[in-house]
C-alpha cells in the first residue's frame, strides 16, 4: 500500500467524509503502547467544534488507550484497503502490534500523540471531549481538532459495513445543490 | 410513490440498514401533533438490546415531539426518495404537516404512537432510553423494539449526505464473510 500526501483540510468540513457512514481505522497511543482499530459504529454530531461520536466496545485493546489519553485519529481508507481492514477488526491489539503485522506507516499527528496511519486516504486527530457515556454506553464524544486530507480522489471509494461479512462500496455522487435552502447545505 | 409491503426483521440486525450510514426519515407524534425530518448523524450503539443514537437538532420541530413523545420511528427511504428526502429537510413542520404535503401515507406503528411512512423500504419503531446527552447535545439514545422491513430487494439503494447538496448512492457490495473470524461478524 502506498502512503498518500496530504493537505489541511477545514474541521469543520469533516461530514464530507464521514457521514456517509464509511468504516474507519481508529489508532490510538498511550504509555508506550499503541493500537489500531476497525470501526463502523460513529457519527457527526456538530459542525464547530467538529464534533464526532465513536461507539468504541470496552473489548477492544483501543479502549483503554483511548480512554486513558482522551485521544484518537480516525483514519480513512478506502475500499482498496479491505483487506488490511478486515484484519484489523479481526486481530487483537494484546497479540500484536497492528502497525508492524500490516505493514502500516505510523505518522506523526499534529495535534495529539496518538499515530495517524499514512497509507489511508485521511486522518482527523481527535480529542475526547464528553466521556459522560463512556462508562455504560462505550460513546465516546470526540472534537476533530486537525485534519488532513488526500486532496484526489475527492470522492475516495469507501467501505460501508452491512454486517454478516458483507460490505457496502460507495457509489456515484448526485449533486442536487440547486434543490436546497441556501443555509440547509 | 408506492408503499411497500413489510416483514417483521430481528431488531438486532438492524446494523444491516443503518450501519453503512445512510439518510433516514425520523417520524414522530406528540399531543395531536406529528412531524417529518431527514437526518444523517446516526450510529448503531449495541446489538441487544438494539440501539441506535441519532443528534436531532433543537431547531427542528420534531425534537420537541421526541423529546416529549420518548418516541420516534426512523424510516429508511430509498434513493428514488431522493426529493421527498430533500423537500422534508428544507422545510419546518411548524408550518406544514409533511405527510400531507409531501404525499407520504402515515401508517400505524405497532409499538409507539408516532406514524411510520409507508412508502419508505424499512421502518424501525423506536423508544428513548438514555437522554443524558439531548439537552445539550441534541443526541438521543433510541431502542429499535420493532423493526419491519420490505423483503425485496435485499440492498435498496439508499442515500448517503455528504454536505454541500451532494449525496453518495450506496454501490455494489462485497461478501467478505470466508476472511472473517466466528464471532467478529
Amino acid at each position: 500500500m502506498e502512503k498518500s500526501r496530504k493537505a489541511d483540510f477545514p474541521v469543520e468540513r469533516v461530514r464530507h467524509y464521514l457521514e456517509p457512514g464509511p468504516v474507519v481505522l481508529v489508532s490510538s497511543a498511550c504509555d508506550g503502547e499503541r493500537d489500531i482499530m476497525t470501526l463502523g459504529w460513529h457519527t457527526v454530531m456538530e459542525f464547530s467544534p467538529s464534533l464526532v461520536g465513536c461507539l468504541i466496545s470496552a473489548g477492544n485493546h483501543s479502549f483503554e488507550l483511548v480512554r486513558r489519553s482522551g485521544e484518537c485519529v480516525i483514519n480513512l481508507p478506502t475500499a482498496a484497503m479491505v483487506d488490511t481492514v478486515i484484519g484489523i477488526g479481526n486481530t487483537h491489539g494484546d497479540a500484536i502490534d497492528k502497525f508492524d503485522h500490516f505493514g502500516l506507516t505510523a505518522e506523526s499527528s499534529d495535534r495529539v500523540a496518538a499515530p495517524a496511519i499514512a497509507e489511508c486516504h485521511a486522518q482527523f486527530e481527535c480529542r475526547l471531549v464528553d466521556d459522560r457515556l463512556v462508562t455504560d454506553r462505550n460513546f465516546f464524544v470526540f472534537e476533530v481538532i486537525r485534519a488532513r486530507v488526500a486532496p484526489e480522489p475527492a470522492w475516495p471509494e469507501t467501505l460501508h459495513y452491512t454486517g454478516d461479512g458483507v460490505f457496502m462500496i460507495s457509489g456515484r455522487h448526485i449533486d442536487r445543490r440547486q434543490q436546497f435552502r441556501p443555509g440547509m447545505l
